[in-house]
């Protein structure tokens, strides 16, 4: 652990917020409802007197609440994007209240279908309506309402994180000066769609799935999570990046060991990836944030992505990497045109990486420098 | 069933070929040995009086050796590569005498882990030794000498048939005039190992798996084998014709199912995929031949690529194609730049192609003209 460095938020915790509580509810786009609705939340920094300072971090599939610092001094790592988010850093918790929130359908502290729903006191399992971006937005809506924020000077996430900062500014569009949507898309391909299915016939193939049940054996399907964790890896990673960083070096041994056992050290990091994934992650919540993934589709529920865009106010940042396969640059390039075709203020940068999808989550200059210098930018004209 | 055109060839069968029998066997690379060892293979066309007209095809992970015309009338589709192959077709049947060889390891009538161990009356299972593409190629060896082949005009083949083609450039210098490695590669590549690495976890992580003796079982592997294809099948085709074939194109509903069923009519294809080939391959199968695969490495094995290509006799004509990203242009590049640091006899040609990885088993202009001129030219140059 290292909180006591300077530019560290230090220890932090972890808070929620409940709403829609019965007889209140939210209606989701499904046409369902859920009561109540808990969000997990982090804050650092404070809220000015203008209300006019507050980030809104939004996170990517498997991410949580707890962006920046640590919970306890034993801590072996900071939150997942610790350094972008402190004093001093591009997120400068000194001038900026930073949020980030957890989404729904998540395993972290929201309500999700790890959730004991109040109507049958068990889980929800699959009982659990399937959300949308839409919805993960909706309820952070009431988050940031709650907290006081009357306008959000940037949304900022990457990935999935990138798909709620787009939608926040169409749903929100006065609520939101600026978006910073990064390795994103406005949908996407057919080919991460298919990705996306066959990890889920995984956790399918997975005999203690049990349709979902899980919860309620003492076994859970973790190998069938840790086989849809070990693909969606790749796919987060560039062919270039893996090159470098295992060619094909085998692990501990001098030749082949014409076994089943392991040879390669791509594999060894691979069941690394999905053993302590399904130490942090539940099997049914990966189903329904991948399908909230695979259904979001600007064009699709507005017309045409042109349409999507046409009320927004925020200004944007849009942010590609090159080697991101998953998310490549010509899904940020659409976005950008869209906006273009709507005159709407939009910058757009291609970041040159070999880390694939990513890249995002990992320290790059040019990134960090674009996003503090924009947000300063932003903060600057609406302080004036 | 169209087994009546002109330019078919026809009724086929399948034959079978035993060898390596007690107390003689087959020495594998990797220590152990087989005994006997049964290849399953088809001839199309005559070997002439000279015995320099036969072609060899080699295939990929899930062929066999059934590559042109049908088994009975009722058969839906003829061989694998039946436009190849045939009267008038670049495999010209009227000239050449064409063979296509089943791989040791294989569940296709070849031995493999589905084969009765004569030691034990069982099913090899898990027991079978893991077998190499030299391994496959020094078998196909034994079947070419019985065949009374006495050197190869040209051996043909894709994906692992092509390192089943360079290996024999190599094992077997003077039996190979020439060579037409397609759509391969000398070693794959760490991104292509982790992808058969997932394959192979999600077989292990079915639970009628059983460590391989499931067919001591009336349960098979099948989830788990259909999540390892449905993954291989994503990495054969490319994000562009994805995109073209399915896009986000919804199975014949208005909107989104809002559940875990079936959304996108590339999740029906996918799973169409799964479900077509358990039915036809078998799950240790897949375990073995992903692995041999992976361990095909022409550098390691040689020292270097220049070094396994020093004393090749063979004529080669190289080809990839444009969007094959499991094993790209440049490491077929690398095959042909180590041939010309050999001063070898090497044409080499990207063919621009939308359908990835699999386009050298889709018909193709440019690929069928070059294929049967290249072949004609060696044939040509061999008469005189």
């Amino acid at each position: 652990m290292n909180n006591n460095e300077n530019n560290s938020v230090g220890r932090v915790k972890t808070h929620s917020y409940t709403f829609a509580q019965s007889p209140d509810y939210l209606q989701l786009e499904s046409g369902e409802k859920i009561s109540p609705v808990t969000l997990a939340y982090e804050t650092y920094g404070s809220l000015n007197s203008n209300g006019n300072n507050a980030i809104l971090v939004t996170h990517a599939l498997s991410g949580d609440a707890h962006v920046a610092g640590y919970f306890k001094k034993s801590d072996k790592k900071p939150g997942w994007w610790d350094f972008m988010v402190g004093p001093g850093k591009p997120l400068d918790t000194d001038k900026y209240y930073v949020v980030c929130s957890n989404v729904i359908g998540g395993c972290k502290g929201s309500t999700g279908p790890t959730s004991i729903n109040p109507a049958t006191g068990k889980p929800y399992n699959l009982s659990f309506p399937v959300v949308t971006i839409g919805d993960m937005v909706k309820a952070q809506k009431s988050l940031v309402d709650f907290l006081g924020i009357k306008k959000l000077l940037t949304i900022i996430g990457g990935s999935m994180g990138g798909m709620q900062a787009l939608d926040w500014t169409i749903k929100y569009p006065d609520m939101v000066a600026s978006a910073i949507p990064m390795a994103t898309s406005s949908r996407l391909s057919a080919q991460g769609i298919a990705f996306d299915e066959v990890g889920r016939q995984a956790i399918f193939a997975d005999a203690n799935w049990q349709k979902g049940n899980y919860n309620d054996t003492n076994k859970i399907p973790a190998q069938g999570l840790a086989v849809a964790r070990m693909l969606a890896h790749i796919t987060y990673l560039s062919e270039e990046s893996m090159h470098e960083k295992f060619g094909r070096t085998l692990v501990e041994k001098e030749r082949y060991g014409f076994d089943f056992s392991m040879d390669f050290q791509v594999e060894s990091y691979l069941r690394y990836q999905g053993e302590s994934f399904i130490k942090r992650f539940d099997a049914n919540t990966y189903l329904y944030i991948t399908k909230a993934i695979n259904y979001y589709d600007l064009a699709r529920e507005h017309g045409s992505l042109k349409n999507a865009f046409k009320n927004v106010q925020a200004k944007f940042l849009v942010i590609s990497f090159s080697s991101d396969w998953l998310f490549p640059t010509s899904q940020s390039r659409e976005i950008v045109r869209a906006l273009q075709i709507n005159r709407k203020n939009v910058s757009f940068c291609e970041i040159p990486s070999r880390y694939g999808h990513d890249a995002f989550l990992l320290r790059n200059n040019d990134m960090e420098k674009m996003v503090a210098d924009f947000i300063s930018f932003v903060y600057e004209k609406a302080e004036k």
